[in-house]
C-alpha cells in the first residue's frame, strides 16, 4: 500500500505525470458567464475527465493507444467568475505559454467564448492559420444584446481578425439573417446542416496549413448531446462527428490544436454528453497528433 | 424604464400585439386527460413557448423570418380538468371563430384527441379537406376500453367524418392488427415507418387541395423526442422531420391549418423535445404560410 | 372568445393590470454571472411566476387574500449576460424609479448580489434604513478570489454602506473565519443556525425604522430548498421561515422592501422550491404591505 | 425450480395468496384526470407495491408484523381514463362489494377524489360514520371551474352526505377562503397547519365510532413527499405523521377503513416518497387493524 | 367483480397462464456485481415488463400478433445479492431446466456476465452453436483487475468453450487492444462499428444451425439506449437494431434462444430504453419463434 | 503559469500534501456489491470530494479550520468489482497499516459491508473498543437470503466479535423482529428513531474509551438523505445529526476513527446528500481529531 503522494483521481485516463515530457497539453476552461440561455458549462472539463474512467485506452477506429500519445492534463485554468474580459486574458497567455513550450493545446470548455483568446493566441504562432469550425449556430454576432464578449460571437471575432477566408464553418443550422449575409458578403465559407460531406471537399483546399480546428457540441443532434446550453433539432450524429474527426485525422492539413466546448453537466441525462465528449477527445488526440 | 403594461413573458417569440392584424393564430389545447398511458403533455404549449427564447427568429432552411409572418399567439384555451366532451365542443367552437375571421390556425397540444374537433371544424370550412397525419401510432380505434373519446382514437373520427380515402398517415409504427385492416379495407393510406419518402409520393396527387396537417411528436424517435407519453423505438429523427415540413412547404398542396401534439415536457431531459417543437413550429410557420 | 389582446401567461397569479394603480412592484433580476458554484438562478423569477398559478390567492395564516394588496408584476429586468457592473447600475437605477413612484419594491433574485443595489437604493430613499438578511452564509467577504463584485460580497457592501450596526443577519451557518470576526468586531448582529427565536428578540429594538428584508432561499435546510446554487445543510424548514415572516408582518417595524434570492429551478426536483419561494412571495406581500 | 403458476412480482410485500381469508383488502385507484395542476398520480398504487419490497415486515413502532394482519392486495381497480363519472361509479360498486364480505378497506390513490366514493360506500355500512381528514388543502370546493368532479371537491361532498360536524380536517394549509368560512359556518373541525396535537384533542370524542381515515401525502411537506401533484411549503414530517397513525391506533376509535391518495411517481426523487407511503400503508395495516 | 386469486400486475403483456402450455419461456437475471462502472441492470427486467403495458401486441413490421406465440414469463431468478460464481451456476441449472423441457429460452438482463452460464447451458444442448453477439463492447477480456467473473468476460468464456470460430461479434466499437488481437489471431468474427449489412453476409453461412443471440443494449448508440451501465458514442439506430432483429427473422439459421442484457432504468429519462428493450423483446418472440 | 505537476483536482477540500505529516488519513471504499436493494454508493466518495469545494474550511459550530487539522486524502482503495470477501479483506489490510502508522482513519463508503473490516482491525488495535453507530437499519443479519457477506450484517459481525455489550446503536426505525430481539437478549444498546437524546445519556457511560463512530447516512430522513440506497421514513434531520456530532466532540470519550456511509450519488437530486455528507466530514474531522 503506497501512501506517498497525494490521491489524483480525477484525471483524463492515461494522462503522463509529467508536463516536460507530453507533446499535448489538456486543459479546462470553466467559464460559463457570458451564456443568454442556460449556463452551466463551467463543470464539463470536471465531468469529462470524471467520466472518462468508463473510456478504453485503444481506439479501434484509428488502431491506436493513448501511450502512443505523450499528453498531460493540466487541469482547469482557474478563471475569475463573472469576469469576462480578465477570463479571457488569462486564456490567451496561458495558451501563449504552451506554444513558447511547442506544445499542442487541446482544450475543453465552457462556453465557445473561450476559443476566441484560444485562437487569437494560435494565429500568433501560426501566421498562416485557418480554423475549422463545427456547430449548431454560426456565432458571428457583432454583440450580444449591447455585449461584445458574449458567446455568440468567437468566429465573428476571429474571421475579423485573421479573415473571413481563413474561417470553414460546418454543420450551421441556426443564426441570425444578418450573420449569415456577413459570411457571404466577406468570404467567409459556411456548410448549412452537414458536416462530413462538405469537409471532404475543403479538406483538400487546406492541405499543408496549420489548422485550429474548435467544436461545438451543439453540432450535434440533441439526441446525442442534450448536455449542452442551447440545443437544436435537425443536427448531426455522433458517428458523423466521429467521421468528420477521422476525415480530418486522414487529410493533409497540419492540425495545430483544438478544442471541444459547450459540454454542459446539469443537463446530461446518463451522462451521455459527457461520455461522448471524453471519447472525442480520444479520437482528436490519437487522430491529430502524430 | 417603462412599466406602463403587464408583463408579458411567456408568449412564442416574435408574437404580434394584435389578434387583428396577424393572419395565425397559435393557440394551445392543454389537455391529457383521455391517455391511456402517461400524462402530462397539457403543460407542453407553456414549455413549447417557454423555450422558445432560445429559438432564432430567421430559418436557414426557408431563407425566412418570423417578421415576415404576421402571427399572433392567443395563450391556451381554458379546458376544464377532466371533463374530455366539453373541452372538445370548445375546441371546435374555438376554431369555427378562428376560421371566420379567416385565420390560419396553428395549434399546439395537449392530447392527441385534440385534433379532432379541429379538423371536424376545419372540414366545415374546406369541404374538400385532405388530412396528412405523422404519428407513431395509428390512433384509428374506435373506443379504448370502452371510451370513445380517447386519445387512441382521433384520425378514426376523421376518417369517418370526411371518409378514409382522404387521411394520409406517414411514419406509423404501432397499432392493433385491426386497426390496420380497417385503414386497408377501406382505402386509408398509411405509410408504415417513413414519412420523407412516401410523402413526395403522395405531395403530388393532393396538389391544389386544402389540407390540415397534423403531427404527433412521437412520430420521432424517443432520441429525438422522449418528452411525449408514449415513446416507441424505431422512429424517424428531427432532420426528416424537418425534411418533410420543408417538403409539404415546396409542394403544391395549399396548407389551411395545423397542429403538434403530445409534448410531455416532464419527461423531458433537457428540454430537449419542448426546443425542437418550437423549432418546428417556426418552420412550420414560415413554410406553410405565404 | 376574446381575442383582442396578446397573451399574458407567465404573471404571478392575481397581479393587476395596471402599474399606476398598484402599490407593491414585484419584479425579477435574472443574473447569475458571479456565482462560484452552481449557476441557474437567473431562470429563478420565471419559474417562481409559473408555478403560483398552483397557489391560491388566500392566506390561512393570515386571514388575507391577494385582491387585498394592489400589486402589479412587472417582469423581469433585461440585464445583460455576464456584464456584472451593468447590471447593478440597471438595477439600481431601476429601483429608484420605483421609489420615486412611492412604490414598494418586491424582487425576485437571481444570485444575492443583485440585493446590493436595490439596497443601495432603498438606503437613499430611506436614511435610517435597517437589513434584516436571512441566509445561510454571510456574504460578508470583500471580494471572491479577486472578483469585488462576487455572489459572496453584498452583505458586507451594504454593511460598509450604512454602518454595520444597521445589519441584522439570521440563520447563518457557513462563512470564512474572517468574516465571523469582522461582523463581531464592527458591531453587527449575527445569529448563527438560528432565525425566528432571535429575530423575536432584536425585532422590538427595530421598531417603527424603516426596513428591508433580504432573504436567500438557502437560509432553509437543503431539504426544503434543494433548488439552489449552494446548498448547506442543517438549516431551517419551511415552516419556520413562514413563521418568520409573520413575526415581521405582526411586529411594529416598517417593512419599505424586500427580495428573495438564489433560486435556481434546474436543481429543484418536483419544483418543491420554486413553489415554496412563490408561497413566500405571497406571504411577504399579505403581511408586510398593509 | 417451480414454473407452475404465473409470475407475480408486483404484490405489497406479504400479501396473502387468498381475498376469502383475508380481513384487510388492498386496492389501488389509479385515476388522476380531474386534476387541475400536476397530472400523474395514476401511477401511484403500481409504484408504491413496487418499492415495498425494500421494507422491513416488521414495525419496530408497533412490534407487530405484517404476518400478524391477514391482507390481500387485489391490484387496482381498471378505471376508465378520462372519464371521471363511471370511475367514480365503479369505486362505489367495488367498496360496497368489499363491505359485504366484511372486508377492512384500505385505498391507494390516485387522486384525492376517489376517496369521495369509498367514503360514500363507508357510510352505507357505517351510518354513525366520522371522517378523519389529513391533507393540505380544505379540498371543499363545491365545483373548480365549473366542474362539480375535482379533485378539489370530495371532502365537501362528504360533508355535505354525511353532515359537515362529522368530518375532521387536519393539518390544512391551503384553501379559498370561501372554504375555510364553509366550515366554520357549518360546524366542521379544521386544524390549521399541525395534525398531532390536534388529533390527540379530538381522538377521545370519536371513541367507539367507526371512522374513516383519508390521508393525502401533501400533509407532509414538499421536504417528506415531494412526488405528489400539488406540494404546499409548511407541512409535517414524516415522523409526525407516523405519530398520527400511531396515535389513532392507541386511541379508542374504531378505524373501519383508509386511504392514502396523490402520491405521484413522476415528480418523486429518489423514490422517497413511493417508500414513505409504502411505511405508512404498513404503519395502518399493523395499527389500526387488530 | 372477481377477488379470487392474486393480482399479477408486473408480467410482460400477453403472458400465457401456464409454463407447461408454452413454448417460449421469458425470464429474467437481476444481476448486476460485477460491472466495473455503474450498476442498476439487475432493476432492467422488471422495469422492461412494466413498461411492456404500453405496447402493442401486434408487430406491423412482421404482421404477427404475441397470441401467436404461446409464451409464459416465469418472472426473475432470485439470484443472492453480490454472489457471481453462485448466480452463475444458479443461472445454469436454470436454462437447463428449460431446455430439458424443450422451452425456448429469452432472458432479460441483468450484466453481460449472465449470458456465460446461459450460453454454456445452451451448448450441451445444441452441439453445434453458432452465437450472435451484437454490442458496443469485444467482452472479450480473461478477467477484470484479477476477477475472472466480469461483465467484461462473457464473450471470451463463450468462445473458449465452443471455439472461437462459432462466435460473430457485431457492432463492436470499444476494447483493448488486445481483445481485437485476440479475436484476429483465434478466427473470431468481429464486425466493427456496423450490424446490419454484416449480418446480410454471416447470415448465409450460419444457414440451418442453431444460434443463440445475446444482444447488449449498449450497442446502441447513447441517444437510443441511455439507460445502461457504460454508455458509448457512434451505435447504431433502434431503427436498425429493429431491422437487424428482423434479417435474422428472415434468414435460415435455426434460432434456439435469445437474450437482451444491460438495461438500467435509473440512467434512463423517459423509460425510453425500458421501452425500446420491451418492443425488442417483443420483436425477438415474434420473429424468432415460428 | 505552473504545469509542473500532474493536476489533483478531486481532492478533499484542504488536503495536506503529505501522508507522512499528517494526523487523519480520509480513504475511499468505494463498493456496493453486497446491497440486496439499490446499487450505486461506490460512486459516493468520489462525489463527496467533488462537491466539498463548495464548503468553507471554517465551521462556525466548532470555531475552528481545516488547517488546524492535519489531514490526507489518500483516495479510494481500489477494490476489486463483485468480490466481497476479497474487497473485505483488502480494506482490513489497508487499515492495519494505517493504525501501524498512528493514523485516524476516517472512511467514506461504500455499502455498510465496508465497516466491518474497519471495525475489526480497530479492535485489534484498541481492546477496550465501543461502537457507536447511528442507522436507520440494525444490520444486525446473520445473513441475507443466504449470504453471510451482506450490507446487512456488519454491526452483527462486529457485536459478535467485540461482544454486544460495547455496541450502542442509535436512531434505528427498521429492522427484523429477530434483530432487535437478539440485540436485546444480548445486551446490545438500541435506541430507536432518536439519536442526540440517548446519546446525551449514553456518552458518560463511555468516557475515557476508546469509540469507533460509524454513521449510515440513512439515519437521516429521506427529506435530508434522499440519495442512498434504502431510504426510509421517520428519520432524523441533518440539524440533529450535526448537533450529535458535535455532542461526541464534547464528551470524554476518546474517538480513535468514524466513517460515513451509503451515499449514492445517483439518487441525490441537487446533490444535496453529497453536500451534506462533505459537511458532516468536516466536522467529524475538525470535532473528534483535537
Amino acid at each position: 500500500m503506497r501512501f506517498d503522494e497525494a490521491y489524483s483521481g480525477n484525471v483524463f485516463i492515461g494522462s503522463h505525470k509529467s508536463y516536460e515530457e507530453s507533446k499535448v497539453v489538456l486543459y479546462g476552461m470553466p467559464m460559463d458567464w457570458t451564456v443568454s440561455y442556460r449556463p452551466g458549462s463551467r463543470f464539463g472539463p470536471t465531468r469529462i475527465r470524471e467520466v472518462s474512467i468508463g473510456l478504453e485506452e485503444y481506439s479501434p477506429y484509428l488502431d491506436r493507444e493513448l501511450e502512443d500519445v505523450a499528453y498531460f492534463d493540466a487541469g482547469d485554468i482557474p478563471l475569475p467568475f463573472g469576469n469576462a474580459q480578465r477570463s479571457i486574458d488569462m486564456i490567451e497567455e496561458y495558451v501563449d505559454d504552451l506554444l513558447k513550450d511547442e506544445k499542442f493545446p487541446l482544450g475543453m470548455g465552457g462556453e465557445h467564448l473561450v476559443s476566441w483568446p484560444v485562437m487569437k493566441a494560435m494565429a500568433k504562432k501560426y501566421p498562416n492559420l485557418a480554423i475549422i469550425h463545427m456547430d449548431a449556430h454560426t456565432d458571428l454576432r457583432v454583440e450580444y444584446e449591447g455585449e461584445p464578449l458574449s458567446h455568440s460571437t468567437p468566429i465573428r471575432k476571429i474571421a475579423e481578425h485573421i479573415g473571413p477566408e481563413n474561417v470553414y464553418s460546418f454543420g450551421i443550422r441556426s443564426g441570425m439573417k444578418e450573420e449569415f449575409q456577413w459570411a457571404k458578403e466577406n468570404g467567409m465559407h459556411i456548410s448549412k446542416f452537414e458536416v462530413l460531406e462538405p469537409l471532404k471537399e475543403i479538406l483538400p483546399k487546406l492541405a499543408g496549413r496549420p489548422v485550429y480546428v474548435t467544436i461545438d457540441i451543439d453540432v450535434l443532434d440533441p439526441a446525442h448531446a442534450p448536455g449542452t446550453g442551447t440545443v437544436d433539432a435537425g443536427g448531426i450524429t455522433s458517428k458523423e462527428l466521429l467521421a468528420s474527426i477521422h476525415e480530418i485525422a486522414r487529410s493533409n492539413v497540419n492540425v495545430v490544436g483544438g478544442d471541444l466546448v459547450e459540454v454542459a453537466p446539469i443537463y446530461d441525462n446518463s451522462e451521455q454528453t459527457a461520455n461522448t465528449a471524453s471519447k472525442l477527445i480520444r479520437e482528436m488526440m490519437l487522430g491529430w497528433v502524430k
